[in-house]
């Protein structure tokens, strides 16, 4: 795949199966009376930044997938594929139908409540060292638990943030890492560290959280509509 | 301070400042209609398992909260009392007030959705060692990250817990660990565990959440709500 330079592509993963909500497709779910799905891909649609967008859905959404992008008319939507059984294998996918980019842009579909604003800080702190990474500083107190559910031990919570999409990289940097074998990965950046590669926290938003059940439905209706209220 | 057996008291640590709230003190901010302490003490209240109840509040917070018990006859709240600068400044504090028991359950005020089964479970996995405290897996995935925001290291996640209240300990263990000169601690447990003392940690439940912000009461309205109507 050539590199244009400065050209930015979008890996929305959403092809995970969504068994925790207990029957309903979270990203054909209503949130705000739009799907889940529709909410993430506008935020990238509509990000200047941004230039072109490939959606990875599982097999029993992909009609759907493709109707929504063809409805809204989104595009900057050039792919809408097939993903495979883990999230690597469908970024890895979606990394090798990108039309040819310097950087790419990888986030979770099931993360609706995306900001243009966070796509953009984590593309400007991608510049600095070819990898960066949403993540919030962790807000509870953490034990590392033994297989006994005895404490073995209270960290120091300061240095612990939890992780999120969007995760930015230089595209060949995340398409060599994908390349090797290696062993499954918690998240993209995790791929890139195992190369000895430095990789940037940048923060990310309490409020982007990631739809697996009901009630996180819930709480992103309560979001969006405390964010309207503000508006 | 005798110890009765198998007395089980609680200290409702309610003595925060509650900045995060914008003006609005978090205690007695309105929670489906009720202020989100009355919301805590009615779970100690009714728990049949629960002999007394000292409630610590901030100076600012002693009369109505004082006014609030009187007004629902909550008969086991045998103390209401002013707390220090710190938690565990009211912690100790409140321990000092029990007026014996073997058993101490520690909830922090601003957990309104804290369940009679979850109190329940936390002196039952308490026998075990004398010290339980409420947890939840960590669901996202973690990183330890260093002063200038670059990963250090991508932990197991499996093996961490976040940890909430009730935490529960035998009244003794816990009195000689506050009785001690020690540094600053994140929560009850981890004075305990300087001792060298086991700690066991139970399954808590993710509703179970700390009111610190606006957002935090609307989505604890969401959860109060989605119960109701599942009852």
């Amino acid at each position: 795949v050539p590199q244009n330079p400065e050209r930015v592509g979008a890996i929305i993963a959403a092809a995970g199966s969504g068994q925790r909500m207990g029957g309903v497709d979270k990203l054909f779910a209503l949130l705000a009376g739009e799907p889940v799905l529709a909410h993430t891909l506008r935020a990238f649609q509509t990000c200047s930044a941004i230039d072109e967008i490939v959606l990875v859905l599982s097999p029993k959404n992909l009609a759907q997938g493709k109707l929504l992008v063809e409805e809204r008319g989104w595009w900057k939507v050039n792919e809408v594929c097939i993903g495979g059984a883990e999230r690597h294998d469908s970024v890895r996918e979606g990394l090798g139908r990108l039309k040819g980019c310097e950087w790419v842009v990888i986030h979770d579909g099931a993360r609706p409540l995306v900001s243009q604003q966070l796509i953009n800080c984590g593309l400007d702190e991608a510049k600095d060292c070819g990898a960066a990474v949403a993540a919030v500083p962790v807000k509870d107190t953490l034990k590392i638990v033994g297989p006994r559910l005895e404490v073995e031990r209270t960290p120091n919570r300061s240095s612990f943030w939890a992780v999120q999409t969007p995760q930015v990289f230089r595209y060949d940097l995340i398409r060599d890492a994908y390349s090797r074998p290696q062993a499954p990965a918690v998240d993209d950046a995790v791929l890139v560290e195992r190369l000895g590669h430095k990789v940037k926290v940048y923060k990310g938003s309490y409020d982007n959280l990631k739809i697996t059940t009901q009630e996180d439905l819930a709480i992103a209706e309560v979001i969006l509509q405390r964010r309207s209220s503000f508006q």
